[in-house]
C-alpha cells in the first residue's frame, strides 16, 4: 500500500502532526478491514454459525468503521481535528472489542486467530495517533494559528 | 425508507432501547450522506472551487461517516454499546461541523442550503439517540443483565 | 431524501439524461442498500440461520454494491458513461438474484418479505435508467460532442 | 494485507477458482481504493484545482467501486458467479478510466503518477481475475453442478 507515499507527496506543508504515524494506521486499518470482511463470511460458512453470531456482527461492524477511519485519515486537506480524534476513537474502541471476540475462539478457528491479531494491531495504531492527536493539539495552540 | 419495519421485523425481543428512535437515525443519516456526496460534487463544479475545499472536505467524512453510523445502527443482533455510543458520537461531531460549514455559504449556493439542513437534521438525531442509549445503559444496568 | 433537489441544484447545465430518473435511482439503491444491511443482520439472528447462508451473503454483496451506485450516480461533475453504464449494470444483476433469493422464503420471515420488494424495486430502477443511459448516449453522439 | 490467509483458512473446500488469483486482486483493489481516495484530497488541495475536476471525480469513484469489490470479492460462501464478472467487470472499467486521466498529468502531480500505477495494476489484476472467473464457470460445467 502507498499511503505513505500519497500522504506525502500532498500539496500541503508540514503540519505539526507526523503523517507518517497516520500513513500507518490507515494502512493497518484498510488491512483490518478486509480481513473482518473475511472473517465474518468465514464464521458464515462455519457449522457452529449459530455460536458465531457475536463474532459476526462485531465483524462487520470492524470492517465499516475501520473503512470510514482509513478514508477520513487518507485527507490531509483542511482537516478538522475533533472529527479524526472521534472518529479514531470509534475505531480503537470496536478493534478492542472484535480482537476480544475472535480471541475467544483462536483456538478452534485459525480465520479468527488471523483477525484477532489485526484488530489487536489496529487498536494499538488507534492508540498511538489518538496520542500524536493530542500532542499535535498542544503544540497547535502553543505555536498560535493552523495545524 | 424501510429502516423503521425492517427494525420491527427482527426476530430478537424487546430491550431497554426505543428502535424507533434508532430507526429514525438511521434515516436521517442515510439522507445526510446522499447529500454530503452529492453537496461535495456540486462544490466541485462550482467556479470558485478553490474557495470550497473545506465544505468538499467534510462533505466527503460526514457522508463516509453518517454511511458507516447507518450500518453499524442497522445492526439488532448482539450490540457492544460502547460500540454504538462511540460511532454516534463520532457521526453527531461531523455533522455538526459540516452544518456549520454548509450553512457559511447557504445564500451562494443552494446545494449547501439543502445540505446544512439534512447534517443539522442527523447532527439532533445522534443527539437523541446518544441520549436514548445512555437512559437504555441505566435501565439495563438496574434490570440485571442483556440490554 | 433529497436526491432529486441536490442534482437539480448542480452547477452544471442540461443534458441529454434526464436526471429525475437518476434520482430515483439513487433513492432506490440507498433503501435496498438499508434494507439489505438490516435482512442480513436477521437472517443471522434466526433460529435457522446455518439456512440462510446464501441469502446473508447476497444482502451483504447488495449492500456493498447499491451503496457504490448511489454514490457514483450522485456525481454529476464530468460523468464517463461507460463507467456509470457497468456499475448500474452490476446493481441491476445483484438486486435480481438478491430478490429471488429473498423471495424464495418470504412466507417464513417478514423481513425477507420487504427485502425481496425492495431489491425488486431497484433491479426495475437500473433497468430503466440503463435504457436512459443508452438513449442519452445515442442523442449525444447525434449531437455531437458533450452527453 | 492477510487476504491470501484469510482465504486459505475459510471452512469451504477447494473450487474451480484459483483463490490465490483472488486474493491478490483484492490487495490491488484495496491499494487502489486507498490511493485513490488520497489522490483526490491531493488534487482538491493544489492551486490548479479547477483544471483537476475530472480528475478528482474518476478517483472518487474508483475508490468506491474498488472498495466494494474488494469486500465482494473477500466472500467464499455461496458465491454468485455472474454477480463476481459484473462488480470485476465495472472495477476494470473505472481502473482502466483512472489510470488513464491520472497519466495525463503525471508528470506535474507526483501523487497523480502514483496514482495512475495504482489503478493499472488493480485493472490488470481485474483482467486476469475475469479470465480465472470464465475458466472457473467452463469447468464447473464440465465437470457438473456447483463451482
Amino acid at each position: 500500500m502507498k499511503a505513505n507515499e500519497m500522504l506525502r507527496t500532498h500539496p500541503n506543508g508540514a503540519t505539526h502532526l507526523d503523517w507518517a504515524v497516520v500513513a500507518s494506521t490507515i494502512e493497518d486499518a484498510m488491512s483490518c478491514a478486509q480481513t473482518c470482511t473475511s472473517c465474518a463470511d468465514a464464521c458464515l460458512a462455519e457449522k457452529m454459525v449459530a455460536d458465531l453470531r457475536r463474532c459476526i456482527r462485531l465483524n462487520l461492524d470492524c470492517a465499516d468503521i475501520c473503512q470510514t477511519t482509513a478514508r477520513v485519515l487518507s485527507r490531509r486537506t483542511e482537516p478538522v481535528w475533533d472529527v479524526l480524534r472521534a472518529q479514531v476513537g470509534s475505531c480503537f474502541r470496536v478493534c478492542g472489542e472484535c480482537a476480544d471476540e475472535c480471541a475467544a475462539h483462536a483456538d478452534m478457528h485459525e480465520h479468527c486467530r488471523v483477525c484477532a491479531e489485526e484488530c489487536r494491531r489496529c487498536e494499538e495504531a488507534c492508540s498511538r495517533l489518538l496520542k500524536a492527536l493530542e500532542e499535535a493539539a498542544i503544540s497547535a495552540r502553543a505555536a498560535a494559528p493552523s495545524a
